[in-house]
């Protein structure tokens, strides 16, 4: 291929970076595919790195020496978090969203690609997830969220499921009780989603008493795994004192009265 | 914020745009966002455009006129397609993943953000889905699939349950017949969830006699939605004929040998 200009270089790098999260990528493998000398591409790259910055895009990091490199860190402000979550918390406010029971109807939000994309960055931006190895949910309605926090930190999903499978060889189940109902639930893992002295990330959509999320640390003990964090799109106010203590929640949901159809939701007000 | 340069304007316009696929930006977006003229923008356009052109990392696509805009289209050629398939079939052809029964573990693989990100361009690379309202899915293992698709397509995802939620609001259930088994199954589906007269694409992450593709199929009736393809990761060569007749599959999965532990599997020679 002929020489790149500057311009279609960092066209290119950006795309590149930028759809591989935390993947570090060496300055070889753009000399190569660019066809251009080592300064050319370090000059690209500090270009790239201080645009990234300056419009709040992201952070780039590059590494020296000879396993030298480069990639893109997903990284939102907290004024970006602030923002995403109130449109979320808006969005979820819209009254003919309450079903019987009290319940909210979230699965158009909580499965758009786009919204969980941009949320999987603000999870990001929130742990040191330079030393974990796994993100875990449960089926089924955190996987979307999950699937795109572990994109954003570059880490493989690992979904608990609600029974066996036989498409999973051997598998660990163990009984949780669900802190809101009370009922004895079930959930399994295969044998070998989980390296033995992992380090994992748990996320959910939702946390009401903590019973699944706390389900989901038994588990990881059955795996000698060590959970780094717990983290949930939306945590309900009440009850205060959950069956897990330390979590972050993005989204507080303080009430929902079915028959004033009003919906009491906010960013949690401590997030970075 | 002072102008930005050429190269700082192309940087973070690549990102924005490669971020959201298939979502339209006007020019005044970027004119306001970089603080630059009409024309200085759209010659920014121009370069990203043939960039992604000739490294092949995409398409970008322009409209003129009051209502003009610019949109990036994950588009992959027909190169990079069997790359990406061939390393998943030689990563599903490793002989220690034969599970008793025959089957396939492949968890690891349909759940790495990183390769099914990859997946969902190849799948949007072989469908026209510019009049497609949903991408549409069932529990569980088909969902980081299913979304990564949706996220290329920029549609909602829609995802079947195996049960009723009361989360989900009045809904439609309907029983489907395993191909496979022979097993009469159930799902559902939020009323709220699709609108009336929609148009879908089916996706899942395998298919063996068909069953559950014919029961998604069956459902979208139920909504008056019409299916414009339906699209598997892996489809058993055998049964030849199965229980839907159009279907897209990237992988053809010919036989898995337990006892002398070999798996063969390749891409759908057919593919464009």
């Amino acid at each position: 291929m002929s020489k790149l200009k500057r311009n279609e270089r960092i066209a290119a790098m950006v795309k590149i970076l930028s759809d591989q999260p935390n993947r570090i990528f060496t300055l070889n493998f753009f000399t190569e595919k660019f066809n251009s000398a080592k300064s050319t591409i370090s000059e690209d790259i500090v270009i790239v790195k201080q645009t990234m910055e300056k419009m709040e895009l992201g952070k780039i990091e590059t590494f020296s020496g000879a396993a030298g490199g480069v990639k893109f860190i997903p990284k939102t402000s907290k004024e970006q978090n602030k923002e995403i979550l109130e449109m979320i918390a808006a969005k979820l406010s819209e009254g003919d969203r309450i079903l019987p029971g009290g319940f909210l109807y979230m699965t158009d939000i909580i499965y758009s690609p786009h919204i969980i994309h941009r949320i999987g960055e603000v999870f990001a931006s929130q742990f040191d997830y330079k030393n974990v190895d796994y993100v875990i949910t449960v089926e089924t309605k955190g996987i979307p969220l999950a699937l795109m926090v572990a994109k954003a930190m570059n880490l493989p999903l690992v979904i608990l499921r609600r029974d066996n499978k036989v498409t999973e060889g051997s598998t660990v189940s163990i009984n949780y009780v669900s802190g809101s109902s009370g009922k004895i639930q079930r959930m399994s893992l295969s044998r070998r989603a989980i390296k033995p002295g992992s380090r994992v990330i748990i996320v959910d959509d939702f946390m009401k008493a903590g019973g699944t999320a706390r389900g989901m640390m038994d588990m990881m003990k059955e795996f000698d795994a060590h959970v780094e964090g717990v983290a949930v799109l939306i945590a309900t106010k009440e009850p205060d004192k959950k069956l897990i203590s330390d979590y972050t929640s993005l989204l507080i949901l303080e009430d929902v009265k079915e028959t004033d159809q009003v919906v009491k939701i906010y960013p949690d007000p401590n997030l970075t």
